[in-house]
């Protein structure tokens, strides 16, 4: 199925619009062509609904956002809803500012997601503002707080947290860390592609959430499926790119290497590489 | 004579004011590096004008053009036309929303523009804003839509085209595609150096427009000539880099080797391998 | 001691905050986690006060400033300082534009500066800032003018230079060169690392500054040591990337390369390699 839905990717090139920080949005755009479909970046509110018209799926990635920038992100959202487009939501680092926490219960309140992707803590924190209960303590930058990852050990914990909030939220959730999830509510995909070098990467989950519009975008009636085969993919590419690393290679070639290795991947070669249970 | 006009970028090292979009700035700064020049990025209104005024030549890319950005990219025009250094305009998806059209024409009407360069779709925005006619229907993005494309079989008609819209802009045109063209309403260079993959990279446009503005800030006599050579040179070095790809590159790999070919290109290499004639 | 300034990065991870501009921001985040720390970008008023709260390090770089951005660099700022986080001042291409000079009086008014780099150029166009002189003549864009380089020839006025303005700053100075100097106004590291085709990769001075605040917040009580050792960690990366060189590569992958070198180094290694005489 993985490797319909990637096929699928490549036949429709699906035009995808992305608002997304500053500091990922190169990595972004290579990595939207690598998977097959067509980036464009667009953030002012003069255009974004436009933009978003002409798209067939719409990525909104707070990591720098700004004034300007939080009203271009609800009304391209509000715009794509209308149309029935697939929207991706990725709440980098929603903890750490009362900004980011006001923007994102916006978007959650005024758009409606099919996707929402984010680490252990950042889900954790939006989950806490949709229930009305603050953030709790110190969040730790943009990267996942340690105690919360999920692991072999707090496997079963994550999936049922994963499930709630997945109905909670009405969306698509995929929680990535050691072990990725993707939920609906009713299914859940427990994912063991990937490599724990991808966090020395800057952006790698900005990556993956783009990718996921295109994945999405390409295949709107299997959002669950499409959301788990984009992660499916980027932990595979990881893998891949890990592989061909030399001794003197670091966290810059192995950037380059995770686009490459989407670009070079086969349907077959995602079907075959996809490691995952159904829960 | 392209061995001339690149080698009196590398003399010269013309400093290049870039009002660019952010998702390919780090790209053009260093493919305009890598042809020997210098980049500076600015576009806040307060300090465009000033920074312009110490450089040789000024590109105004509307990738992710905003209010703000906007104003700053007609100031530093109108400063660069006073000082008499050549633009270079980069209409990136004209045809996408209201606010770039209006950009364009307005950039065009108070601007005089050195180069224009884009795809085929664009270049026609432009042609129809100049003329008053709007857009014709559905804009493919920032992409070159397929039935315009110029190839084999639409080169004379493409040619008459380029001719008949570098007249009436007042300005040397550039339509990079399966075939280039370069015009200033007299001569054309129809060029075939490139390789359709440079599409899989973001930007290469971008990267090629900053280029051009080295080329023309570096030989302003010469601007047709200049703009063909820096055309030829991006090509070539997507044809170098191509072949130095392996089984295992992708699109991010490509996009450095295609920086590091303009950076390792030698006069005498661009001389050898430009593919052009003139009509 | 280089091992252990090093060391502590890697081992206390500190949380970075940069503010910075939008040309080299992908660069200096993954540096920042190359050298063992975590970096965080945010650039609006709304949220910069709480951004550098939960960092331990905070930069700020003015190389793409506008007037939302200085609001947030002065509010970090104070922020950081009241809060005792060391604070690293990039000045980029201060001297181009009134603006810039107003920001960098207002933040060194405004701001305790633990460490100020920039190129010779840069520092002593805010030596006359503070000292109320203006600029003199021509400043040519983001590099060092030629005749202010520092060299073997030249070196005993920069020390004498980077003393007094040291002095006078009330922070660590760093002159980035052909030769480096660090000086705290009483003692002065003068480094011989590095290459000078490391001029031709945009942004390796903004990265050096974010890689400054990751060491000096890991070893709050060295900020001179720290500082010197991110130099020379600079600077030996760029000699390690560049023997790793081969005939075709160029600019973009020296870029990759270097930033490799920087993941890959080990404690003994810097020590090793690090080469610098104490004036």
């Amino acid at each position: 199925m993985f490797a319909d839905l990637l096929k699928q990717v490549r036949e429709t090139q699906p035009l995808i619009h992305n608002i997304t920080n500053y500091v990922t949005v190169n990595d972004c755009a290579n990595i939207v062509i690598a998977c097959g479909a067509s980036p464009i970046m667009a953030d002012d509110p003069a255009e974004v609904a436009e933009v978003t018209t002409i798209c067939a799926g719409l990525t909104i990635n707070i990591g720098t956002l700004n004034s300007r920038t939080v009203e271009s992100m609800c009304l391209a959202g509000k715009t794509a809803n209308a149309l029935h487009h697939p929207v991706v939501f990725d709440p980098v680092g929603v903890g750490v500012s009362a900004l980011r926490m006001e923007t994102a219960k916006r978007l959650l309140r005024e758009v409606k997601c099919s996707v929402i992707r984010g680490n252990i803590t950042e889900i954790k924190t939006l989950d806490r503002l949709i229930g009305g209960l603050g953030v709790p303590g110190r969040i730790r930058g943009v990267d996942a707080s340690a105690p919360d990852a999920i692991t072999e050990e707090t496997l079963e914990s994550g999936i049922a947290f994963v499930k709630a909030f997945a109905q909670k939220a009405g969306a698509v959730v995929v929680i990535t860390g050691a072990i990725d999830l993707v939920s609906d509510g009713a299914r859940t995909y427990v994912i063991y592609n990937g490599r724990k070098e991808m966090a020395s990467v800057t952006g790698t989950g900005c990556q993956l959430s783009a990718m996921t519009s295109a994945f999405v975008a390409a295949n709107p009636n299997q959002i669950l499926d499409a959301a788990a085969a984009a992660v499916c993919a980027m932990g595979l590419a990881g893998e891949i790119a890990y592989r061909r690393m030399s001794k003197e290679d670091g966290n810059a070639s192995y950037r380059n290497y995770i686009i490459d290795a989407i670009y070079r991947m086969s349907p077959q070669e995602l079907a075959k590489g996809a490691r995952y249970e159904m829960r």
